[in-house]
């Protein structure tokens, strides 16, 4: 029992620093011009290979970049890095997710000039992230059409503290015999109302549709006193 | 800095008291001559249709049962119980992995007589459990075809603290191209010479391989002067 109290205590104490960093960064943000769109979701769900056709895609007319977080491994830097955008991995050790001072220290002395939209994709994890505010405008959970449809009932945390949520690997849909229309009911039970995007970065099935949708809320979030290049 | 002192040092508490408890669970299991195996991957892998499989097929002959665990709902435990065999569900709540003492107290009382074999799904996560010895036997590491062939390398701990490697969804390999060689070849970067077992629960491959790795492995592991029933 005594343990079980110190550990809550202790954590709290880190989830309530974080809200002060998180809330310092988004004020920072906000005051650059810059909307930040963080990815969270299970190891394997296709993160990276949906942001490389993102940022790919948005290249060409704003100017992005991506901070990715991961325990061990660049790979994903060095995917991303393929569609030109600036990318800076953080590596994360043995902790299960990203946190606002890990963001800050990645962007000192790093950030773009004049930078547009920010992407941060976070360690793959269904839990640890949730608790975790890194200062973003936008959070998208990723869910892919292999894991089956009940993920928002199972974790539901983190799709409470999601903005929006992404079906990856469409172009596998027929092949699992996934069911749209339950995984579309077990997140809006979860979160009712959700935006839910699907997508397929082997296709670009969804993509434009999901690269309007981020245009359209990067423009209404900017500040009306600044023209940022979205 | 101190914050970051203090987390450590409550973590390592957890731990320790956790390591307390998975070594009296060992005694016991192996007192009472049940074979322990404990399932990790991520969320969406297929570990409760693999287990689902494994338990049907066991279930004709050895007394098999199963603990699962999971943040929020019951479903695996339904799943798992269209197999007949006993099966009790472990809510974690918000914690993403489980603890010794959690299968302690979710057997108290329950653990069926005569028991061969006990698996012990842990909540879909590659960076938590790895930390909580569970007293188990046997500890494998599933990860799919459609995950991506560098997920040993992105999280090494938990496939370092796996006795057995098996890949699930195999009938989905052409479609995605799983580069099998390639998931060996950072499967056993990681831990070299691992087992590695491919399978589809769907299809069937390799689930009778599986078994007969299962049952050798449970055989050498019984002590000699208890005949288990495997």
């Amino acid at each position: 029992m005594i343990r079980q109290t110190r550990l809550v205590e202790v954590r709290q104490k880190v989830l309530k620093q974080n809200d002060v960093v998180a809330r310092e960064l988004r004020g920072q943000f906000r005051e650059a011009g810059v909307f930040v769109v963080s990815l969270v979701s299970s190891p394997g769900t296709g993160k990276t290979a949906f942001l490389e056709r993102v940022l790919t895609t948005l290249q060409t007319r704003h100017r992005v970049a991506a901070l990715v977080g991961d325990l061990a491994t660049d790979n994903d830097a060095r995917r991303l890095a393929r569609s030109n955008a600036p990318v800076k991995q953080i590596i994360t050790g043995t902790v299960c997710h990203l946190e606002a001072e890990m963001v800050r220290s990645a962007l000192a002395g790093w950030m773009p000039e004049g930078l547009d939209i920010l992407f941060i994709e976070n360690v793959g994890n269904l839990v640890c992230p949730a608790s975790y505010d890194l200062g973003e405008a936008l959070r998208l959970v990723l869910m892919s059409v292999t894991e089956g449809e009940d993920k928002p009932l199972k974790y539901p945390t983190i799709f409470n503290t999601a903005d929006v949520a992404v079906i990856t690997k469409m172009d596998l849909a027929a092949a699992v015999e996934f069911d749209s229309a339950a995984a579309h009911r077990n997140i809006h039970a979860v979160r009712p109302g959700m935006t839910v995007l699907p997508v397929s970065a082997k296709t670009g099935q969804g993509v434009d549709e999901f690269i309007a949708f981020l245009e359209s809320r990067a423009r209404e979030s900017a500040p009306s006193e600044k023209a940022i290049g979205v």
